[in-house]
């Protein structure tokens, strides 16, 4: 059943940039019932098994840790072999909540507007509550923490985003929220801080008094601006604290990335809708769990066979897919185990940006894993982000939706590839995601764009 | 055909919060087929004749000026008395361009949270890409100026969601636009002005020394607040002193509410579907096009014999439908003809609230006429907006979106309605309109509520 739409355009007064949309569909719509009732898990369909975590202090503290702190049912998908996992109607129910299925969008203007054969269409988990795709792993955990009978989730947030998506879950299932907010961004990001709080989140500027982790800082440098690592430890230590508490993560790990499939599996239904399937995918790719929901479901397509290409579109701040492909932690104060990723150190240096979510060391073991076998390109942007934010204003005019910092290397990726087929005179079919608003994040456009 | 979902809730460890939907409908979807191809124009079924504009001033300058500035297009639709006025393909892909068709919610956590045994549906205007239902005038004024060969578009804004809507809509048609910006709005709303300017509009203060109006004035007091009215006036001056530029009204007359209509159509289908009809429509009023869009569909019903009650939500600041029903200027520098309208007068003093956009003296004359009939009530809240954001906060938690402002008043009166079913335990279905999201409004959120 499709749900497209084919407009006439007779009116020869009308301006050229409207012009015919040749009768092709502008805007793929699925309904609740076509909506994805299970996750895909990749693990199933890897060429080679996913190196495990690994942890080489004697007794491995760390390893024991991740056991103990990721929930239950959560822990059981990190390492499922099923290719299919069900949903739970309820977190069905709460996708719907969230405003699911989202329409996949024609960019038939942008097409016109860089004069290229190719065809573009991006879906539009622009279209979140919170401001972009991290609800639908946060929705997921909150039910599943609730169902386990917990009271409180806590966590820590670097730009905010996840920290604001889990905020928002807890809320619609009953559940207190803690969050742990690196203090530089705190700080500054006034505005989003309070939607945490509406959203009823205790919300605290990390180091905190709330810890040990965060007095023993604090007595050193009353002022200190924090790390991811530090938010982490705080959050982990809140949650092992108390029993009525549990601890949940934002990306890096298989369960979140499965739980964000449900974009790339209601992509993949809407483009076979219209008869296409693309030749190119493209996201934006910080940790990995934009990239991976929108990608996986193609990416094993491409496992059997299907001739997909993959590009990771990414700050030369944070290039972690051109880094070494090892073992590492996954943050900075090595609390977590090791894993298997393409980074650059825990320790790295990265030079500020706006598209902050991009700005991690390394990339998920998932994707790390199928960059390694050949799978996924990348490419990475001057750290200035004009190149990517003048793009980002080409979209905005063409196609009306503001993307969020992060998501607009995604805009700028996919327009390069439109470009590139220009130069080629070849009709390619780019699928990319943009991956989150930027109602609050303009203040950035102003400042790279000088508006 | 229904789009709807029905999830099974066994789990009994699961909180009550969440606990059984009871098989019920959470979010209808329309597919892009099933979206209006026509607007409503209630002109062709209204009891009695709309009073028509009227200029007392001998040789009726502002009648002809108002024959002048409008859209051929949208003066033809002003005096139309077809019932249904078909929407060109172009706009019609124009709405599926700006996300159009909008899914409705079935409000079922703040019912519970409320316990309440009304049925609460709320249609998501909110899914804007520039943030409120502004866009479904913008978009049919835009591309009538650009199939009129105009090439570009002037206006005045307040609260700033027309200017951006505007900005939005011409960019898509591929038109330049102009906005003059009430200073004192202008000057503190930043973030709004430069999502304007990334739509490439020019905006200026008001008074600005674009015009002879503004220059005036500025001569007067280099700093001066401006006013809507002022505002008017420079856009219109601008558009006539230019052949290749039209101005164009974001509320009030008849083809803006006849535009927004789609949002009651979509409404009225959606519950349909469900097998559901409102015994109360709801939402906030100030020049009418909000309310108007979403309530005339039923308020047809209405005058066909079907009982249904409309509760149009104010602010004490502008309590326009409790005004007098008399002819009134539609702005301060009486550039405009009078229309009969519920008024405050157009001199007068109204304090600033947070949800600006209800913050005009009177309402249109469609609606005004109805009211005057007995067909609309009307709530008017505290200016100082306490008892309407509390409301908004405690839908943000159990529903998980983020009302404007202006929004917020709609809300607040659903909850009003259904916290009086919970008294009397009727088991209304209550309809209400959520037109605008806040995430550009976060500093009206932390004011009020102290976040």
């Amino acid at each position: 059943m499709t749900r497209t739409s084919k407009g006439l355009y007779a009116d020869p007064r009308f301006p050229a940039r409207l012009g015919s949309m040749g009768g092709e569909a502008l805007a793929v719509h699925l309904s609740p019932e076509e909506a994805p009732n299970r996750w895909y898990n990749i693990l199933a369909d890897l060429p080679e098994p996913l190196p495990p975590p690994r942890d080489e202090e004697p007794g491995q503290p760390r390893l024991k840790m991740l056991g103990e702190v990721l929930l239950g049912e959560c822990l059981r998908q990190e390492n499922a072999t099923d290719r299919w996992i069900p949903i739970p109607p309820e977190i069905q129910d709460l996708y719907l909540q969230a405003g699911r299925p989202h329409p996949l969008f024609r960019a038939r203007r942008l097409e016109r507007h860089l004069g290229t054969p190719a065809k573009l269409y991006y879906k539009s988990e622009f279209y979140s509550p919170t401001g972009s795709h991290k609800v639908n792993t946060a929705l997921a955990q909150a039910w599943y923490a609730a169902a386990a009978g917990y009271e409180r989730v806590t966590t820590e947030t670097g730009a905010g985003q996840w920290g604001t998506a889990l905020a928002y879950a807890a809320s619609l299932v009953g559940l207190k929220t803690t969050v742990y907010w690196v203090r530089a961004v705190h700080d500054w990001k006034v505005e989003r801080r309070n939607l945490m709080r509406l959203f009823g989140a205790e919300v605290h500027a990390s180091p905190s008094p709330q810890t040990n982790v965060g007095r023993a800082l604090l007595r050193e440098n009353g002022n200190h601006p924090g790390s991811l690592g530090i938010a982490v430890s705080e959050g982990l230590e809140d949650a092992r604290s108390d029993e009525k508490a549990v601890y949940c993560l934002g990306s890096v790990l298989n369960h979140v990335l499965l739980h964000q499939t449900v974009i790339g599996l209601e992509t993949r239904r809407q483009l076979e809708m219209i008869g296409e399937y693309p030749d190119v995918v493209i996201s934006c790719l910080g940790g990995g769990s934009n990239f991976g929901g929108f990608a996986l479901p193609f990416l094993g397509d491409a496992i059997h066979g299907k001739e997909v290409r993959f590009i990771a579109a990414q700050s030369e701040a944070a290039p972690n897919l051109q880094g070494e492909y090892r073992y590492d932690h996954a943050d900075h104060a090595e609390l977590t185990p090791q894993l298997k990723m393409y980074t650059l150190g825990h320790r790295k240096e990265m030079h500020p940006i706006r598209g902050d979510g991009l700005r991690y060391h390394a990339a998920a073991p998932i994707i790390s894993l199928l960059r390694h076998l050949g799978y996924i390109d990348t490419i990475a942007y001057p750290a200035d982000e004009k190149y990517v934010f003048e793009r980002a204003r080409a979209f905005v005019q063409a196609e009306g939706f503001l993307p969020a910092p992060e998501s607009a290397y995604s805009v700028a990726c996919a327009i390069d590839e439109a470009v590139r087929c220009k130069e080629t005179g070849e009709r390619k079919v780019i699928a990319f995601n943009v991956s989150g608003h930027g109602f609050m994040d303009m203040e950035a456009y102003r400042e790279i764009l000088g508006l």
